[in-house]
């Protein structure tokens, strides 16, 4: 058998099944970009050879990281309104300061599509350093078809501009758009008959997304977008119970999402849907951090009831302008207290769950793609425990 | 006038006086490794000229970044204890399994001065990639003289190691020793009569610090140990009120310290004697975060009293594995409601003050070292509000 690279000398933490799968001598064997080989470098195929071998001196090698949940693509900032906030500026005096989600819709809007992707590459190569190889990112901050749609074709050309994987999701129902003069049915009716159908057509959205809350749209509304999508074929996730008890994990339940996310507000009976549809929960700890939320998701059912948990950065201007997955397990262990293996398989095996690609990333087996991170700490724990520093060693995506 | 360097088209945050010092159209000038000028460009001296010139393409100006509290000197990590932590160890079974401070003191007495570089340099290189320029490290994980006298020396060695400016703290009244056997004095008795002495004839150290609390030292052992600090023309600090008011914030006044830092329990009497003294508050959200805190130090009455606050990021492998001053900056805003001018003022001038050294460092000023920060942004808001994101261009130091 001939690779084309061998990394050995290396701990793994394949992630395959429900555990870390460590493996303390271990090699990666990749072909053609894909994982022809993981596990203990004893039991690689006699009379292997390959390219490239390179020696790992005893570092760990894990998945390649999956951010799951972002708004990378967005114009503007909202650093100044974060500074008034700070300065006790009410919610009113942001607004007439031009703040608010609104701000961002107009700066996305006033965006060329090269604008989109130049102002969004920096975060990008902040996930990038970080190890990251699958990155998803949502529209929702254009709230009309031609800007939804430049947003999703920049998050595509994100792709091409970087190596990395990128999932796009469509979340036009994120917010009223401010034309829509707090219609809300009407703009729902837009986002169903006709952005969906065109983006859809267009093969810009692998999945479509909703906001559902009191500020947001009802639970009603979300079902109608999603019983759309649903009808082109589209995989759908939900932003839920994340300031209050909607029962929007239920919801998404109902509909066989891949994920429900934010989920601070779900009970016990949302959390027992999610398991048997086996949707994944998102926890966004940067939102929660930055918003200064007090309840917590419920870990411990989610736990009970074996639905699965993904971590991500939610990376956006208004609530979580995180761009970093590692400090995300951070405070997926300190404010969520999850535990070390659940905050690596978060942003690892689960993320790609989340994505609906587990056959493809987020576990070092062979046939995936060979997205691997590298990292210069002596066990798996040192990537959740320590705050703001980055071990990584080297990243690969497909092979290279 | 000749110059070594002019960076031009920038703007300044020159955080002289008590504002951000905001120049919009600013000039810098080094000389010598100074600061030769810095100010609006067209106030630069007629007919200056320059070596090099640099064009920042209105890119912003701070001071190099002040971390004024870390502990970045130790052997061994605790991520395992994180990691047992996060499953429900209790501390007992923590202990049992070799955690705590103890295994900390263990791992630094039996790590060499080169080990103890070696492990410190990945945190210092985290720092100075966000444009720190100074660095303050203590001892007091080695609690025996030759360990302390060896962390000291391999603090100094640092700032050979790397282009940055490091001051050293004797921290020996920072926990008891375990060969100690519960005689807090007697172990005091040793820290002055045999280690102060030494170490300060020795020029190891640039102040003294001790750690005030149940846990640790009472507020008479701490005078004790600022007794023999005065008597030796070593500048003191304290470690106060972090975990309980034994009102060590008015201690340290009443000694003249530089700084007491974290001072969560603080209360009014000690906000103002801090202000008559003219001892800055460090505050450290990194701990508060790690230790998932509630009480905030008092914010509002620092600032009623005039107490000037700094932010360090406390690094040390217990509670606060934290390398990055720009996220002790947003956990300053985020959780302890700073503003983004006392964020930026914390880090720089008055990291600076609680130092001693705000006649070299902290602001940009004619005079002081030539330590800048060059930032890929379009305010300063922008280095508190985003988390986990690197917007430095380029870090100088002493003119280069
Ligand atoms: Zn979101
Ligand atoms: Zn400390």
């Amino acid at each position: 058998m001939l690779f084309d690279r061998v990394w050995f000398h290396a701990r793994l933490a394949t992630l395959v099944g429900d555990s870390l799968g460590v493996v303390e001598d271990g090699a990666v064997a990749a072909k053609d970009g894909r994982i022809a080989y993981a596990g203990p470098a004893r039991d690689l195929p006699t009379g292997w050879d390959a390219t490239e071998r390179i020696d790992c001196d005893g570092r760990w090698i894990t998945p390649g990281l999956v951010d799951c949940h972002t708004h990378l693509v967005f114009g503007g900032d909202r650093a100044h309104e974060f500074e008034l906030r700070l300065k006790g500026a009410s919610y009113e005096e942001i607004a007439r300061a031009g703040g608010g989600i609104v701000s961002t819709v107009k700066a996305t809007r006033a965006a060329s599509e090269d604008d989109l992707v130049a102002t969004a590459l920096p975060r990008l190569d902040h996930l990038i350093a970080e190890g990251c190889t699958t990155v998803e990112v949502k529209s929702g901050y254009g709230l009309d078809l031609d800007t939804e749609a430049r947003v999703l074709r920049a998050a595509r050309r994100l792709g091409e501009e970087r190596p990395v994987s990128i999932a796009t999701t469509f979340l036009g129902a994120h917010a009223l758009p401010p034309e829509a003069d707090g219609d809300k049915d009407a703009y729902i009716a837009k986002v169903c008959a006709d952005m969906l159908p065109i983006l859809a057509r267009e093969g810009l959205a692998d999945a479509v997304d909703a906001f559902c809350e009191g500020i947001a749209f009802s639970p009603e509304q979300t079902a109608r977008v999603f019983d759309t999508a649903k009808a082109l074929g589209l995989a759908v996730k939900l932003h839920a119970d994340q300031l209050s008890n909607l029962h929007g994990a239920k919801l998404a339940a109902e509909f066989g999402a891949l994920s429900a996310d934010h989920l601070e507000y779900t009970d016990d009976e949302g959390a027992a849907a999610m398991a048997k549809a086996g949707t994944v929960a998102v926890l966004l700890p940067g939102a929660f951090y930055t918003l200064r939320e007090t309840k917590m998701p419920p870990v411990a059912a989610f736990r009970q009831h074996g639905v699965r948990m993904a971590l991500a950065t939610d990376c956006n201007p208004g609530t979580s302008p995180l761009t970093s997955l590692l400090l995300a397990m951070n405070m997926g262990a300190t404010l969520f207290r999850m535990n070390v293996e659940e905050c690596l398989a978060g942003v690892t095996r689960e993320a790609a769950r989340a994505l609906g690609r587990l056959d493809e990333i987020g576990t070092l087996e062979p046939g995936k793609s060979c997205d691997l991170a590298i990292w210069n700490i002596e066990r798996p724990a040192e990537l959740v425990y320590r705050l703001g520093f980055n071990p990584l060693h080297k990243r690969i995506w497909r092979g290279q």
